[in-house]
């Protein structure tokens, strides 16, 4: 951590700083420019990352040098990417996966159909929502339970290994029953105890991006999941808020390749939220393969008009194996090695 | 709701969507326009909200034209504005409140020394956090229960009505114990299965804006609460994410006169948090009374160069009651009551 | 334009917004909902536009239903999109066109470098700045009229069209006499005087989207160079400001497929700006074309460590050629045909 | 200007950073923490400004340290601020100021009597535009040279010194034929030569932040102006872009106090534009002078439902002396002196 000091600043106040960081532990190291004098703490992460300068007199204000998460960093895993196998599907390094299926389960049809046509076109693994988190109140809330063991009886028929969303730390038991991968919301994503019991729970995580989170907040949030021991967690890049009302969202492909930057873990896109809208998600997940994301969570759908629930952003079952191909085509341009050729 | 048609719509995609929204149970309601038909969907609000039509062929956009929240609005409770009354104090209609407090609760004799001076400058209410939602799992995360019994002894000692945030809706029966106010922080204001069950657990609730929350988000929030029959919702308007670096949020001030127009709910200003820092705290708080907040949410710490946690930010415990006179004055010119003088 | 009344609007005051509608010229259409009144007001566009009804009393709030653009949108083309066909190499439509070169001309030699190595990679434009729009007035500000000389030699030794940018519409004379195409900054995207003689000048332009310019601004702003007769623009995505501060900018892909379903106008990419770093321009240049764009624009140096100016943005060139057939390998998937194959 | 080397920054790397400081006339300086290497390149301001080091091998980041703008600085000014005297009326440091005035002028009786209006009401200063920035191109755009004669009339009537805006550096000369205060627009805060003539000419400037702009990169736009020599400008938060649609644009108090602590200039609030309703225009300019802004700039028209543009902004010229009374006492909470009792 650097402290740029004011330029009014005096030798007394310098004196006061040192004196501080030297109290937390940490070596202080000087620097005089020509306007600014500015104060390295050198030391432990934790103790320098106590260190609240910024009132203090003379201070003008406080640089972190040392990115604030450890495990999740590139680095901790001296540059090797993680790779998860999910039942034997793989996402990670060079393994580019698809998860597809409907947004929400609405009925053992509906989610059987879905199942097969997403099986069948070659998505590696099945979605379905059980608890959905809805902005209204009035809104269809998910079958809960119910919707579980369909998921489960899609499971099993498939074979597909399934991901669905957990809403409360006390619905976890239950899902754990039936999930091998177990979704956070953008809305959940600083739902710190949540965070916490998913990482002493063990299972694989999709963990969406927050809707005005910063790489640095993602990449928090997936450490305190890895902090408990998990280590599989896949971030999910999913739109984000700004100005632009021209689209639900404005999907934030940068953030894939600056990611995989910085983290070891996976990174995929959902485009069907960030759009809103179904004519968008092939460009969109075009592009994301483009920019090297290691996988898509796309939603699918077999009778979209008669969905309850987000029917205008969800794929048709016909039509989604011709998407698959597509996107698959631009995965292996951008070096991606695909599931059927492992 | 109103549907607009594509220039190019056929009159068979316009039946099309009169037939659907006839289907809902809805009227529909047909108007031509020189280059596009609009359809109105006349109906019960639930169902019309369940129309999903931005996919439909021959459908350009669909404009919402009811609000989706019902509870929350002024005309609901036909233009009458809501006060509460926390153990005898006042806020929303005429009577602004001043909370005030620890950002979090550190020690006994911290948490004593910030009560008993904000008790003296005058502040209504008390606030300390036992539960913290921190960025980083390598952040202090609070007391928990140690610092609830550090709170009710506060309340105790100063017959101040005391403000504390939930995190997990698995410590409330814990937090109801003592708290007369129940704090829902800006990263749990979408954490709906939380929201439900503050709605059912009946004590006040002050809501904090999500950092890139619409205000229809906060209201729909709110809406989650009041559904359950919880009609003590304070709305917290606390920063938002722009692009804007210098400081730490942007405060959205515009949002109180507004939020005002369109509900009968008290709404306040958290100026502590937005600011991230002292020196900017008292402007800040002037200009939220001065744009008509029903209340201030603010922090002070007797030492904050020792604070744990957001010390910068937190005003000096011997500040505040000239602090105090200075924001009060500015409410009495903006119209309210104070609560010395009722 | 749908005027929506509020809940409590009496019936002479629905009646002062039907005269209010009638008084410029259009018709008044009422809708009676549940909850509000909706009157519509149909007639010519501009009579419409010039409605100001948000502070009458009684309205609720003003929702316009047809586009503010006109020729710059899809259906005023009848669907046909727009192909320019700059000496001899096209864009728009089925064409995808690269434009490259250094961001700044610094020297002779650094110019004819550039223009060397982008050509016989097979890039079909060269760009150049010698008008430079710095956020500092100590930066170097270009070498303006010595700057379009150079370029000039660099258009006569390579038989590349040009692109060059214009600041200021008193140097537009002098830069027409170089440039094939003229490009508009995204800091003057808005600058409306120059708009217009750009719409007089004739020559195609390069419309870059401000930074936090909606699509419906971006369009508003060609339309003012379509207006006055030149139908040759090209809109530009080049990052927009979000609250992201990871990179420069948030480079907003998805503005790519729903420009193209508004307007006929061609649309491309800038990735070395939105990115300001060379490692990424790869990654976004190649989601760019899997969006759908209709080309690129991007700086390439023959010595980036000595730029005078966004040295670490640029590609070197050396790397170019391998770039562009990575690029244009994904173009070709995203359904493009290249300049090489017509 | 610090550098931080990557963790796995070699020797070599280390040693290449510091001949590229060393190269510019810097002096380097090398801190050795736990994880990373700091360079500091200490030296001139322009020089180290210069240092393109982003994409140098073994770089993590660089930080600025000194900020880019050196005559809009307090510390420039010795801490002192810049009060400036128009025709006898002053802002900055004590004094605070009103600006008011049709948005634009429309024809003489209607300038002539939002004139008396004004006056009247004790404003200080006269606004009125002849060049309006419009974002379609088939809005009116002002009544240009017409106009600027019936504000000359209006300066002549009431003897207040008047404010317009210029759009096009080439109108400049007939505009400061009439106007006192010469205002330059959000859309035009980066039209860097127009701000280079305005240096030139010497006219106090009213400087309005761009919708996306930075303080930084408002301070950089006024320090083109006082680069050339005009030290006269006045900074005006007008609000910003953000995700909230509720309104036109999100007003951001906060800069107020943050840019006085920068800068020695003046700063003012245009609560018209941002909120683009007259009923949240007295709230924002009671929290803007709370805020301890320098003054206001708001619109007022002798008849708001006939104006041409921005009808529903502009505050009703009989309201406006109350109006002014209650911002008065506000600003005089704040500790300004005002213009009645000077």
């Amino acid at each position: 951590m650097m402290i740029v000091m004011k330029e009014s600043a005096t030798a007394d106040q310098v004196e006061a700083v040192v004196r501080q960081v030297e109290h937390v532990g940490a070596r202080a190291h000087i620097s005089r420019g020509e306007l600014h004098t500015v104060i390295g703490a050198i030391g432990d992460r934790d103790h320098v990352a106590n260190l609240e300068l910024d009132g203090f007199p003379g201070v003008d204000h406080v640089v972190p040098i040392t990115r604030p998460y450890k495990l999740a960093s590139l680095q901790f895993k001296r540059e090797e990417r993680t790779v998860l196998d999910i039942g034997g599907r793989k996402i990670g390094g060079p393994y580019f996966m698809t998860i597809a299926g409907p947004c929400t389960i609405e009925s053992r049809g509906q989610m059987l159909d879905a199942a097969a046509a997403v099986k069948d076109a070659g998505a590696q693994l099945l979605r379905g929502g059980a608890y959905k988190p809805r902005t209204s109140p009035y809104s269809f809330q998910g079958l809960g339970e119910g919707g579980l063991r369909l998921l489960a009886e899609a499971r099993e028929e498939t074979g597909m290994p399934v991901v669905t969303e957990v809403m409360d730390a006390r619905d976890l038991d239950q899902i754990l029953e039936v999930a091998d991968v177990i979704q956070v919301g953008a809305r959940n994503m600083q739902n710190f105890t949540l965070l916490t019991e998913l990482g002493r729970a063990g299972r694989p995580i999709v963990l969406k991006r927050g809707l005005s989170a910063t790489l640095d907040d993602l990449l928090m949030a997936a450490e305190y999941v890895l902090k408990e021991g998990n280590e599989s967690v896949i971030l999910c890049e999913r739109g984000i808020r700004t100005f632009e009302t021209a689209y639900r969202f404005t999907l934030d492909l940068m953030a894939v390749p600056v990611l995989k930057q910085h983290t070891h873990l996976p990174v995929i896109v959902d485009p069907s939220h960030a759009a809103g809208r179904r004519d968008l998600v092939l460009p969109m997940s075009l592009a994301a393969a483009a920019a090297g994301a290691d996988g898509i969570i796309v939603e699918v759908h077999p009778e979209p008009e008669r969905a309850i629930c987000d029917g205008p952003q969800q794929l048709r079952a016909e039509e989604f194996a011709d998407y698959l191909r597509q996107v698959e085509a631009v995965a292996q341009l951008a070096g991606k090695e695909l599931a059927t050729s492992y």
